[in-house]
This record gives C-alpha cells, structure tokens and sequence, in this order.
C-alpha cells in the first residue's frame, strides 16, 4: 500500500513539508530506510542520521525539520506519529474465519462467524469466541472462557477456564492466563492445597507477552485493567489487580493481593511483595524490589550498579559491616563530646 | 453438592456453633460470600469482617467466634481447614478415560485405562501413563517417560525422555520437565556441548506451576522430593536436589548441582548459585541471592527495599564509596588515638 | 556401541596409561559409573573419587593420573574430553524423515526431503526448513521463517514469521522465537502500539532453552550470533545483539537495543538494561544489574550475599541511611581540623 505525505497528515494531523504528493509503502529505521520509505527522529541524540538518511521523508517535530533536506510530516510527538503510521502501512493481515480442519471444538462453544480458529487448537464447551477474534494455531481455550471481539491469540497460548479476556487484546505464544494461584495451607510438615475458583479477567486493549503468567485468584478474581501493556516472562500472582494503562516490562514478579494503580510502570526484573497497595503512576525502577506499599506518585528503586568485581565486593563487604561501622561512628562522636566536655573542665 | 456443618464438622475435627444442620455449597470470601456459602477467617486483621459478611457460615476459631452472629465451624487453624473444606466442595471434575481422536499414542506406550490423554497430546513409546492420570491437552511425554496414578498435566506440558513424575502431581500449562542441563565445556573461544544424560525424578504430590522449567541431570539425576511446591517461571537447573515439602515461589532460579534441605520456602525471585548445600528449614527472603552454603536453619536475606528515587540515588552512590568512608572512619580512629597520646605525653 | 580407549586416543587426541583395548559404551560420574563407562575428573577437590570409582575407565590429566589404578585417557583438558567423549558416545538419535500425519505443511512451504516435522506441528507457507532438521511435535514455523540444516526444534517451539534460525542449533520447548518486542508510544494516558517489523535472526551453533523468549526488532533485526548459548526462562528484547559465543545463565534479561560482545557470560538472573553497549570479554555475576555501558572486558557484579535476616537487615536499614552516615563522617573531620587549628592557636 502506497500512501502520500498529505494523507497522512490528514489522518494523523501533521503538516507536509515539502512534496505532499511524495508517496511511502512502509515504516523504517533512519539507517535502513530507502526512497519508499518513511522514518522518524524522536531522540535528539540521533539528529545528526537526519542529514544522512535514505528515507523518502521523515517525522519530525518543527524544530528538527530543519535538519533534513527531503519531505517531511510535521507533528508535536514524532513517536506517537509513527506508531500510528506503522500502523497504518503495516495493519494486522487479513485472516481467513471458520476453524482449521485441526481444531477441535467442543460441543457448546460459541464461535463467532468471522472468528478464526487456527490448526490443533482446542475451544472447550461454554467457551465464547467473539466477532472477528482471531485464534492461532496450538491454543486452549477453556471451559466457558470468554474472548472478545478483535482478540488476537498469536498462537500457543492457555486461557484457563472461566477466564475473560477483553477486546482488542494481543497475546503472545506461550502465555498462561488462570493457572492455578501459588495458594496452600501448612498442615504440620506438608502442604495442604487451596483450591483456586477465581477466574482471570482482563480488559480491553491489553497485550501480553510470550510466557507471561497471570494466575486465577483464590476466591474472588485476579484483575487486569484497560490497556494494561505485559511484556514477557512476567508473574502476575492471584487476586492481584493491576489498573488501566500500567505497563510492565520483561521479568517482574507480582506477589499475591498486590494492588498496583493506573498508569504506572515497573521496570525489568523488579518485584513487588504481596497484599500492598501501590498508587496510580508510580514507577519502578529495573530490578527493584517493592516491599511496602506506595502510597505517593513518583520513581522508586532499590536497584544497584554493577560494577568492576573487586571493587564492589570490598564495598559489598562492608555494607555487611554497615552496623560496625555505625557504631565505631557513635564512638567517635561521643568521644569527641567527652574530651571536647574534659576540654571544658 | 450442598453439605451440612455437621457434617463438615465430622469429616475436618471442628465444631458446630450455631445450627449443624445449615448447609453450605461452596466457599466464598467474607467480601463476596451469600447465604449458601461458607467463608473462612485466618488473619485477624479483617475480624471487622466477621460481622459484615453475608456468608451462611465461617470458618473460625473458638477466640474468634463471637464476631459472627451466624453459625460456624470452630476449629484450631481455619485457614487449614478451609482449604480441607474447598477440596471437598470443589473436588477436581470427573474426567472421560480414554484416548481423544486427536492424541497421538506411539506403539509401546502404555496408558492405563483410567486415564485420559487430551486432544493433540502425544505419548511416546515406553512411556507409562497411570492409573486415573489425566493429561489434557497439547502435552507431550517423551519416550519411557513415566507419570504416576492420578497426576494431572493441566495442558501444554512437557515431559522429556526417561523423566518420572510421581503420583498425584499437578503440573501447569507451559512447564518443561527435562529439558537438557546448561552445560558446556570451553573449547578456546567456542563452548563444546556436554550431553545431558540424566533424568528428572519428581516425588509424590508435587505441583509444578506454569512455565516452570527443570533441566534434567547431566549424567545423574535431578531430584524434586515429596511434596514439593513450584510456583511459575521457575528455574530448577540439571542436578539440584530439593528435598520434600519444600516451597519455592514465582521466579526462582536454583543453579546446578545445589542441594536445597526439606521444608525449606524461597520467595519470589530469590536465587540460589550452584553447588551449595542448603539445610532443612531454610527461609529465603524475595528478591534474595544465596551466594554459599547454608548450615543452619533461620530466615535469611539479601533484599533491598525500594524507595524516592532521589534519596535512593544518594545512598546507592555512598554504597560504592564505602570503602573511602571506612578508610575515612579509620583515620579518624588513629587520629583521635594519636591526638589522646599526644595529649598524656 | 563399544568404543576401545585406543580409539578414544586417536580420536580426541589423548594417550592411553593402561589397558589400550579395554572397551567402554558410555559415559557416568565416578560416583555411579561401573565397568563399561567412562568417567573424568576435572575438578581437583575431587580427587578422592579417582581412587573409589568403580569406572572401567577415566579421563584425567597426566597429574591426576596416579590416582587411578584402573585404565585412563590422559589429556590436557578432561572436561573438554569428556564432552567430546559423550557427543561420540550419546549422540542425538537417528529419527526418520517426512511429516508427521498429523503435521500441518502450508502449501508454499519448502521442507527439506531429509527434515522431520513432528506430529501437531505447522510450517506455514513460505516456510525454509533445512536438510537433515528436526521439528519436534507441536511446533509451529511462521511465514517464511527459515531453519538451517541439522537444525532441531525439540518440540513446542514458536519461530515467528520472517524469522532465521541458523545451522546446528537446538532449541528447547517452550522457547518463542520472534515475539513482538515491547514497543508503546505514549498517547496521553494511554499506550499506541509500535508495530514490530524486524525478525530474530539466529547464527548457527546456537542454543536456545526451555521457555526463552527473544522478541523481533521494531524495525531492524534482533541478532543472536554464532556459537551463542541461551539458558532457559530468558529474555532478548527488541534490537538486542549478542555476540558469537557468549553464554547466558538461566533468567537473565536483557532489555532492547543493547548490544553485548563475543565471549561473554552473564550469570544467573542478572540484567542489562536498554540501549547499553557492552564490549567482549565481559562477565557479569549472578544477580547483578548492568545500568551503563561497559568498555572493558572483565568482571563486573552488584550482587549482595544473603545473610541471617537480622543481621541483615540492620545493615540493610543504614545502607537507607548512609546519607547522614556519610554527613556524620564529615561532621567529624571538620570537627577534627576545627580543634586542631584551636590547638594551633
């Protein structure tokens, strides 16, 4: 699909610079990009690849057009611009509707008609698929789980029974949605399981990353907001509920009753201990662990540096001597005050 | 099923405060519990709840009864109990035997007739399937593979060659059980594979949670005892042992050849490096990294806690200069020494 | 199959000390091995094993020899040896060719006539799988992904569209290769998706564990170089390179466009985050976290040794207050210097 710069403009409203006539087919880096193609600047750090790229335009904030000799679209948020170009040029394709001749739906599912169900995936009785959803290949939808209309399961993903999956929702291969929450009962030595009935909801406009896990609550449900984004590898623990528009990157841990707000982001491999409260946009830094709730808005972290292995160990080393240390300096300032008050005498 | 306190009170030692003869048909939280519904009160932080549920019955103990105004189960660890409760109520469902028409059963495989293997599953040759065994959907055990009576694959579960699960195990969707161990041998720049001939032999009554991974031994076996709790995306690597009615939670990772004792918990996110031998009893913090052998029982930690980014800064850059500040706190030791004899000379 | 040490020598470029005839079927550790294996000792803290295994034979270094009285293979490097002695004697077996009848080969697909597609697995159209590669059961190859030659999935493998995986390489279940990398551009409150355009691209000799997942490029490649080696339970983000014949431990994530060198091991968990450079030869320890670029090889760690809970966390709360520490500390050398010019006076 070839699109011009005043089309584009229109819809995502930018302003031409240059050519409006000037016609692209596709999104690409500044350094890959040749004549047919439309890049963008949003890091000012880059502008010197303005003057040097092959792209036949470019998205760029006012300031920055200056810098580049072709055509280009003009916007306040470059960034914001090109994801809704790219997605423009480079829609979702079209899928084929019905169910693969592999798949095995079970009696009383609801399949919509414009729905896909891909090769070797199982759709179990009660389950509701919904208009234009679209089911790769290999996926398991249990018992009466619901999925919504434009939901796209890339292929290989588990959505557990009962569990309910919004609109418009993307998840990646590998994913688990209602595993069985981590919930057990001492019983002298041994563990005694607690069943878990909750279900899994999610909303609409969520993504979920390859192998992200997101258990079924315990008792009541575990709940994922609006336009929540997951990145991979992420545990999200039972009854945990996590507000509208929060993003969290590869890695995280989520403990179990934790509530995290709206808009908030959490950094890769950070965690959060369970049964706290976390407010809307707060924002954790990679690696950092939470082990308190949260009850202002701002940027927290716990995470340390690498650094050259000799020296962090002799520094490692004393932070295990913080306490000595400490002491010997409550030493010396009562022994300063006790010869400063012998001085007196 | 609808069940009688009396009844209850029977099976799980407790006793019937109120009217034995109220039935019950499902346990439900204090917050979301109805008429029919039975609850249950551990931490006495929500006692307020007690008298705000609308649940037909609790489970409670003897000092805490006279919050509820309804009739109840009196017993010494409610949470104990109501796990006992809701594995009563809400027993795993009565599964078909039998093999689906999609599952792929490789000659010399033996399945027992009262187990069932899911659509699109496939049982390798010499794998042993036991009585009552349930393996759902889109799982794959590998040639001589064994899976103990009443173990349930939920679906989408790997179990590699010659690996043993024993009886009444849950494992979740996305886990591997004997992938190959992480090893490999220099070769100048390259690494030379070692092959990994080992098993994986998991105890009775073990869960294994979703995408959790467990390398199968280099040439000996890895080992998970009786009992065992694996939450998700964990990572057991080739020869660990774990002894019985350990608990690991979400995102641990437990390098080769470490031995952890029995009755052990790991939080979430902790690590454990390879080689070290862990006693029984042994409590790890979240987030926490075990770098040497354990001797003695005891809660141990390496955890930070998150906090203002600012203030956080500031600390972590004095973390790397504690060296300076010990040498600094040094000096002024000798200082102060030197100055007091100069002062009696 | 029996194997004579004689051939052994001649093969792996060792020296036989005793019976050069003496035949052996394959590899143990010395602590389980009996009369037709072969063990080695590497590790010298060992060394009492030699003298109490029931080997028939052993590989050791010319040093070490002594300390068996049975036959052995002397060499320079045992565990080098060893792995070579064990891919001669376990190699990966013979599996037969063709498409499973369960398979699902998209027409456009080119599957090499010496190449096994598993049962349940789906090669889409445009599909490369090369000669002599093995796709284990419920794989599933998007469009115009390519596998090299000798390639194997071993089962329950993701390879997204456009995607290459090179020659020799060997990927473990539940590994997806080819997610979409992490990519929002903020709108307000919300998040637009950046559509992610680039492949993974995988060089040969690679490994890649159970349930790791690398994600595509947004708009260039993700890049996985020769001989690289993947732990399980990983992950690569978008436009991440990583240089031939690095070895990364279970758990690691690596956030996008870092580039890491050749060479290089990360330890179990420890991260990187974005946009970073790191250059050959770097090691990184267990559980660290990598904020800034690396520009010497080396070792380079932050990571913190688990004490006794209580210790630590009264160390843990004055490195919360190493601040005023450090204030205090200052206060002090004033105080000093203040008396000591008084003294002066």
């Amino acid at each position: 699909m070839a699109v011009t710069l005043a089309e584009l403009a229109r819809r995502f409203h930018g302003r031409v610079k240059g050519n409006p006539e000037l016609a692209v087919t596709r999104v690409a880096s500044l350094d890959s990009a040749g004549p047919g193609d439309i890049a963008f600047l949003s890091d000012r750090k880059n502008l010197a690849k303005l003057t040097k790229t092959a792209a036949g335009a470019v998205i760029v904030t006012e300031a920055d057009a200056s810098h580049f000799t072709g055509s280009a679209l003009i916007v306040s948020d470059p960034h914001l611009c090109f994801a809704r170009v790219a997605q423009f040029l480079h829609p979702f394709p079209k899928f084929s509707t019905g169910v693969h001749a592999t798949a095995v739906i079970e009696s009383g599912a609801q399949v919509a008609t414009t729905a896909w169900i891909g090769p070797h995936s199982v759709v179990e009785s009660g389950a509701k698929i919904g208009d234009d959803a679209y089911v790769g290949p290999g996926c398991y939808i249990g018992k009466n789980a619901t999925l919504g209309a434009r939901t796209r399961l890339v292929g290989h993903v588990v959505i557990g029974e009962r569990c309910v999956t919004g609109m418009d929702c993307v998840v990646y291969p590998g994913a688990v949605i209602g595993g069985d929450g981590f919930g057990f009962a001492r019983d002298g030595a041994r563990w005694q399981k607690v069943p878990q009935l909750g279900r899994v909801v999610i909303g609409n406009d969520v993504e979920v990353g390859a192998n992200t896990t997101i258990d079924r609550g315990a008792l009541d449900d575990t709940e994922i907001g609006n336009g929540v984004k997951l990145d991979n590898l992420i545990q999200i623990a039972h009854n945990v509920q996590i507000g509208d528009n929060t993003a969290i990157a590869a890695g995280v841990g989520i403990a179990g009753s934790t509530r995290i707000g709206q808009r908030c982001t959490l950094g890769g491999q950070s965690g959060v201990v369970g049964h706290l409260d976390i407010v809307d946009e707060v924002h954790i830094t990679a690696g950092s662990l939470v082990t308190s709730s949260i009850r202002e808005a701002g940027v927290y972290s716990s995470s340390l540096k690498a650094l050259p292995v000799d020296k962090w160990r002799r520094n490692a080393a004393l932070l295990h001597r913080l306490e000595e240390m400490s002491q010997r300096l409550k030493e010396i300032e009562e022994n300063l005050e006790l010869r400063s008050k012998e001085h007196k005498k």
